[in-house]
């Protein structure tokens, strides 16, 4: 079975809104085994989103659309979806009670744009709005299932799985399995993940199931082991030697699977070790904090943390000797312990995780944009480590996030932190 | 002229990884005039490559493919250019002594495999990459100019910059002129948004030029104009009027223009009247701080913030009296008041900005999910706000920290804060 994607929306064309809902969707359909053949984005634009609906529909044996069902009058999706199948565009009774019953519990003045969302194409039927407002639709154009979803992320996401997933495994009775296996890293560069990996894709490449594939992004690189069977089982019993080769060769690197996050695996470690974490703050300004309470239940582990932005608060605040500012300065591995210890205590908690640094883009204390110390302040002391960034103001940030927990997590798990030696670049495993 | 944009990664058919950069350079294209007929994502597969290229070329104008110029063995972009332009690809002595320089600059032992970035389909030329190491290309299919550029979104930006848009301008000769001017509001619903202009909207409907889109994300809507003219003085000339029309409509709900960002404006309004923050956080986790410390030289105006995550810590560390603690509880208005005090004062601050709340996904102290109290202590006193916000655990906390850089953005610039009264969905102003 094969699908395309198509996303409706100037705003997506013209990057004023990057295209996730495209990506999950992908990733829901790979799934359960369906296979995207290509994904596209057109504009707000009825002969456009005709012209895309109808050549994927003639192409693929699903297709999602998502976009263009609110209330605005550049919403246009009911309009396409209509043209591309040949039918008149309807407004529907039934449709427009629920609207309107929505709207008076909500207590909303509503303007009577926002009833053409009970429009509905001849022969289509709609798909219930949980969270939102706009219907979805549902239509056969040739042979192909068509599904009109809102743009709205977390409508989509609920509307994809509870109306639309049902349908599509049902239509693919004996569906070709596609499963997924991730291997998450962290502290080594991706070249060096897939040079470390080589042996095993060169073997694979004759065989041709699994597949490997390497996902960089800002200090992790993911490993996607790919395998295609008749049932799930068996494509885990084809994954498996290849997940342990790639374990065996990537060593300590490894830090999750799947869906699984950094700052997760972090947290589930000081649940496991009944232990908590406080941060202190100055290049990542609140980002490692964020990264912590990314996951539900972070209260359980993580105490809290300061942003100590400005040179005087790392004093005033966390404690930190005026002596080290002084001559190591703010940016040093003196002061990345002393920040650690200073949240530690300040929050009561068993460890403190401190990041300080150069963002960018201007040096500073004459250190070099890129440059980052870690402190981390624990029941038997302190430990630093210090390294040098790559790329720009976000990307270093981000990437000194990562750098953190992951220092914190070889630190719990008991693995070897790289040497915390000289300023350098991240060494390979 | 029309463009077309293809991206080539299976990690974004199947949403490991969200395409940000097809967003980018539809908007650098958009900017200098030239419209984006649609945006592909095909898969790390040569077939599939070629064919998405080959019909690109047979369509637009300028065809701009990014990703696939990598080391590793699923990097196909150069064999499939090669193949949709039917020539062959051939390793270039010059790129190969390039990149061997490279990486003995580097110091880094680099894999064999790396030199296939020095491959190039006949008649190409190749495009300098200042930041990373994959050459780009440019080579013509058929009355097609097409440009491959690397997929890592920092040396794409800095290739298209550098060598993409000088050439599509030469192209373009006498282009045809688009301006988008944006106005960013915060704190109404997109519909109200869309009600408020809707009589612009409609006379704009039959004129078509310049035309108004809506933007909605977490609690902002942007409103686009978007005009058309021979230059860029005329298209100025059509938006000015219906910028004024929408400014009026909208009040002090419209906080920037263009790619101003909220934490930005904030910014620039302390540091015009020299004075600092501090933040408080608690559901926010680090968001809000992280929000101010985007903007270089954010150190001028932020001191630095608290997290205080686990509930004694709003005590122990801000200084919280307990009192209010057992009785309001943590999520409340006077804890939010109490919490923006104590920031301002423990960071020595003009302004302390506070946020408590429930993030989800579970209630909080017999509280729904959603519940929102800001905090904003001053020279003057203290002010809160209550809100409940839609939406699941991320999105409430985007929001949360919009909503609270929007009511010290107000109290900055001596505009209406929404009435500090009782909790309730977001006014439309």
């Amino acid at each position: 079975m094969l699908a395309e994607i198509v996303a409706v929306g100037d705003e997506l064309l013209y990057g004023d809104i990057i295209n996730g809902n495209a990506a999950w969707l992908g990733r829901q359909l790979a799934d359960v085994g369906i296979r995207v053949a290509t994904s596209v984005v057109v504009g707000d634009d009825v002969e456009m989103i005709e012209r895309a609906l109808r050549a994927a529909a003639g192409r693929a044996d699903v297709v999602i659309v998502s976009g263009g069902l609110g209330p605005t009058q550049d919403d246009l999706t009911r309009e396409g979806i209509a043209a591309a199948a040949g039918v008149a565009l309807r407004r529907d009774e039934f449709l427009e009670s629920l609207l309107r019953r929505r709207f008076t519990e909500l207590r909303r003045d509503v303007p009577a744009m926002n009833y053409r969302q009970a429009d509905l194409p001849e022969g289509a039927e709609p798909l219930p709005n949980g969270p939102g407002t706009a219907p979805g639709i549902r239509i056969e154009i040739g042979r192909a299932a068509l599904y009109a979803l809102p743009g709205v992320p977390h409508e989509l996401y609920a509307m994809f799985t509870a109306s639309v997933l049902p349908d599509l495994l049902r239509r693919a009775g004996q569906p070709s399995v596609v499963v997924h296996r991730v291997l998450r890293t962290a502290g080594i560069w991706e070249s060096s993940v897939a040079e470390a990996l080589s042996g095993e894709v060169d073997r694979l490449r004759d065989v041709g199931n699994p597949t490997i594939a390497f996902l960089a992004s800002e200090g992790q690189t993911r490993v996607r082991v790919t395998a295609r069977a008749g049932d799930r089982a068996e494509a885990l019993r084809l994954i498996a030697p290849v997940e342990t080769a790639a374990r065996a060769a990537l060593g300590p690197a490894v830090y999750g699977v799947d869906d699984e996050t950094l700052a997760g695996v972090v947290g589930a470690w000081l649940a496991t070790l009944g232990a908590t974490v406080a941060v202190a703050e100055s290049l990542t300004g609140g980002r490692l904090a964020a990264a912590l309470t990314e996951t539900p239940g972070a209260s359980t582990y993580f105490r809290g943390g300061a942003v100590v932005y400005a040179t005087d608060t790392k004093a005033s605040v966390l404690g930190v000797d005026a002596e080290i500012l002084a001559t190591d300065g703010a940016v040093s591995a003196r002061a990345a312990a002393a920040l650690a210890a200073g949240a530690r205590d300040l929050f009561g908690a068993t460890w403190g995780l401190a990041t300080t640094g150069v963002a960018g883009p201007d040096e500073q204390e004459g250190k070099p944009v890129g440059t980052l110390h870690l402190g981390l302040a624990g029941p038997d002391g302190t430990t630093t480590r210090s390294l040098r960034l790559p790329g720009d103001r976000p990307r270093i940030q981000t990437f000194a996030v990562v750098q953190a927990l992951d220092v914190l997590r070889r630190t719990l798990s008991g693995l070897p932190v790289h040497g915390a030696g000289p300023t350098g670049e991240i060494p390979a495993s």
